[in-house]
């Protein structure tokens, strides 16, 4: 059995999230789809970011392990090399254009996408304008009310560092119990013309964490709330203490990091 | 009678191009349906530059006449107002997201939207990448070979001025004779990552000219044509002397101008 990773992009428009749930589409089934074409197997799919609908990627990580005719299959020629180039070419011409194979590589027997992963990225794009750009719709909250940048900006600061962010996440259903302390590590809006980009870092994220940060800074913004009751709201450890969420189309994943990778 | 001007963007994904046409979705046919159903006319509508399938607008002007009860429909209660705003809202509440009604407005009696244009500026979205990044899939044209801006602006430089654009054109099939001759005032390439963005803007385009010209760039930029030979290309005025024309799905229509508005 060897371990093999594969890094993704894709539009989440057209997909009910990244993990495979009979009857709908979804990233996993598609690539599990064609992974099965090609090895013959349908290897159980470890994700370093499980995606909500219509939440995007451009450096998604899948991780899964296979072994015998599939393992064969997938490394016929190329012996030596760690790199599965013919496994990414293959995968990209049996999955839709909405997803696009970035690479494909066999990873150390240990290596998992999800648990080996010390740091996540994800990108969340606001149009501040009076009317959206239509090339944009699936890719960017449109926000009409006038934000202030400074003030979203002072709000995003409190959310750098370690915190329990109960009241910024979606109470985990199969383990209710479970840890939200998180560490942020960058947390920055910035603005390309009527383009709002907020650029988050933390070493995981609990459930919605991302939009509810959003909705929340977007809130100060509009002068909604107020950026120094921010810790207030994270001690509350409440999730209705935080502004409604911001919806999923304006969010990306933009990276992974693994400390050995 | 009076004169409507209406300022619009789209997403031009889902349309067969602006142009009415019997059986296929355009933006024409969505908006005379969306005026019809609130005037209860279908007034003829000019537009300020025609776009082709695929192609996206930002700002698109369209200009039509009304009168009678028609006008009564859209100007009542706002007469002395030369803002339709309210013709604005109802529009956009009866077109699809992939089009945004930016401005409804009253203007001079002479106004047609394409006559009275005195320039016209699109933008040309390249992805220089290994890979597409998905969610832009259908805004940019994936370019996997390594380009190079430099050339790319060396040719672009050829461009600007006072042209017989022949060799960059599909030659009009209802006026043979018509005149090819154009002036470009900005023809630039300017990079935001693996982002190249390319910038035009001229007095008016014959058919397909942005394409042509961002595909001989790319042929420039690629190593296959050389910066220098423009020129004699633009001479040869022959449509076989010029690589192939870029995709239509990376192409933007961004700036109407007119002298007086």
């Amino acid at each position: 059995m060897r371990t093999v990773r594969l890094d993704l992009a894709y539009r989440g428009t057209g997909f009910r999230g990244f993990a495979a749930n009979e009857g709908v589409r979804t990233v996993a089934g598609d690539l599990a789809s064609a992974l099965e074409q090609i090895t013959g197997e349908a290897p159980a799919l470890v994700v370093a970011g499980r995606t909500d609908a219509g939440v995007h990627a451009t450096a998604q990580v899948v991780s899964f392990r296979i072994g015998g005719e599939g393992l064969r299959r997938i490394t016929d020629g190329t012996p030596q090399d760690t790199g599965l180039d013919r496994l990414a070419s293959s995968l990209n011409r049996r999955v839709n254009p909405d997803i696009a194979i970035t690479a494909a590589a066999l990873a150390d027997d240990d290596f998992d996408a999800r648990r080996s992963a010390t740091a996540r990225a994800y990108e969340y794009r606001a149009r501040n304008a009076a009317h959206p750009d239509p090339r944009f719709a699936d890719l960017e909250w449109h926000v009409r009310d006038r934000l202030d940048l400074d003030l979203m900006n002072a709000a995003a600061r409190h959310f750098v560092g370690e915190h329990d962010f109960r009241s910024f996440c979606r109470r985990p259903k199969d383990r209710p119990g479970a840890s939200l302390v998180r560490t942020v590590t960058r947390a920055q809006w910035h603005a390309d013309g009527a383009l709002l980009l907020f650029d988050i870092e933390a070493n995981a994220f609990c459930h919605q964490m991302v939009r509810a940060v959003v909705g929340h800074c977007v809130a100060v913004g509009r002068g909604d709330r107020s950026a120094k009751n921010v810790p207030a709201v994270l001690a509350a450890r409440d999730r209705h203490a935080a502004a409604p969420i911001a919806p999923p189309h304006g969010l990306t994943l933009v990276a992974v990091r693994y400390t050995d990778a």
